[in-house]
């Protein structure tokens, strides 16, 4: 069996007693690492939180590891219990069907244990989630590459009325340009969007298209570290959230559409 | 301080490690009752299970009694901890954004432990959760009122490409029209949408309109008892899911837009 365990946002003590369970009778764990382990207090030199709550080691599985070797992963799954766990909820804001597909094509039976993930715990700031468009994700831009297709998607959730929610780029373990080139793979340090680069990318784009999608008075929700003890939501226009420090990550950003009347009273708690 | 916290989806082992610390020490615990709470298996004698786990008694509270007497459970608040619990993310499908908003405005901390809601756990179908758009509700048709305002909605999505979430009435503590006639509540049994009576209401109002926002060809996924170790998720057109019996409540439904390969993919292992 395969255990699919979401971990929930803050730290070791989010996960569920069924994810708990479900960890504790696994022969061998794995956590996914294509993400943020930052909030879990996981160090270069071991995973010790979790592997101190779970009492056995707990296996780092980057990107490379699980498209290389899930077969592997796999196949101990098909003989015994493997855990495989997801920072936030399995399903939420990253995926991972295709580890899902594979399983179910090999016979390996899954269960999932879900939790909360970013796309449901930003109901925190009092936008109600069912008044949401299109998510959409903002890149870091290169000297070369500005992908802008957030832009029109945007700009549809806003003449609607709808909130959206924008994903901040993270950016780990990629292979440096440098060392491709060389033929031998080393790693850019990683690095994770803030609120301020994403505003600035995002007025940078208002500008070039001049379609008033959006503008600096647009009312926006900040959230850095959300669900962690040390979470921070500000509420304020782009050019207000331009001047705040929001410190580690991970941060995302809500675009303001609409809004009814409990929403406002609600967001008025985190205004600047 | 007043702790929300999420039970998440299944039963009374999908609460967060997090969330049972602040259950176990909050000398007050309340749980909402407005939603369902059929698969925690609290039945009218008692909250045994949960109570069980808890090591403490756990207070019924129904939409009425939060209303009434939110300032009584706000003010015990504030000299003390007191737990209000609710079933999957405090601010997922139904919301607390007015508890919370009373409670700063009386100066009570207010702390809240996530979960998994059905918002995100419908992830599991292999359709992301960045391809939604807006969500819509549908209510129970009764002879006089019919309302159709979920229609343009999905309609906006379909041609978007975009899934829909369709959530589907509960009515809980209802007062029954005689009862309210007579000045003395008495209440309707509780009822819950099926998916087949949704998709008999979507293609009622489908016919109203003849638009062609979907048809009985339209794909669909259904969703009963998400979370639970008895959940069911089968994937189909609309007329072929009004043929399944998906059992025992809470049930929802997503309507598909465009998909891609990986999305139609684990779908398929989804289908009837």
């Amino acid at each position: 069996m395969l255990y699919i365990v979401g971990l929930g946002l803050g730290d070791e003590r989010d996960i569920t007693l069924r994810g708990l369970d479900a960890v504790k009778k696994c022969e061998k764990v794995y956590i996914e690492a294509y993400t943020s382990l930052l909030s879990f207090g996981i160090s270069t030199d071991g995973l010790s939180t979790l592997e101190k709550l779970y009492g056995k080691p707990v296996i780092l599985a980057d990107r490379e590891m699980v498209e290389e070797k899930a077969d592997n992963i796999l196949s101990e799954a098909h003989g015994s219990d493997v855990a495989f766990l997801v920072v936030g909820d399995p399903f939420g804001a990253t995926t991972h069907t295709d580890l899902v597909v594979r399983a179910k094509k090999l016979g390996v039976d899954v269960k999932v244990v879900h939790n909360a993930s970013v796309m449901n715990a930003i109901g925190i700031c009092g936008l109600q989630l069912y008044r949401y468009g299109e998510t959409v994700s903002i890149p870091f831009f290169t000297e070369t590459w500005r992908p802008d297709s957030f832009y029109e998607k945007i700009q549809r959730n806003r003449k609607l009325g709808l909130h959206t929610l924008c994903l901040l780029d993270i950016r780990v373990k990629e292979p440096s340009l440098e060392s491709l080139c060389r033929g031998r793979k080393q790693y850019e340090p990683p690095s994770y969007m803030t609120i301020n680069t994403a505003i600035e990318q995002l007025l940078e784009i208002e500008e070039k298209h001049g379609e008033s999608a959006y503008s600096e008075d647009t009312e926006c929700v900040g959230f850095a570290r959300l669900g962690s003890e040390d979470q921070m939501i500000v509420a304020g226009t782009m050019r207000q959230l331009l001047t705040v420090d929001f410190g580690k990550p991970l941060h995302c950003l809500v675009i303001v559409g609409n809004t009814h009347p409990v929403e406002d009273e609600m967001l008025e708690f985190y205004k600047i």
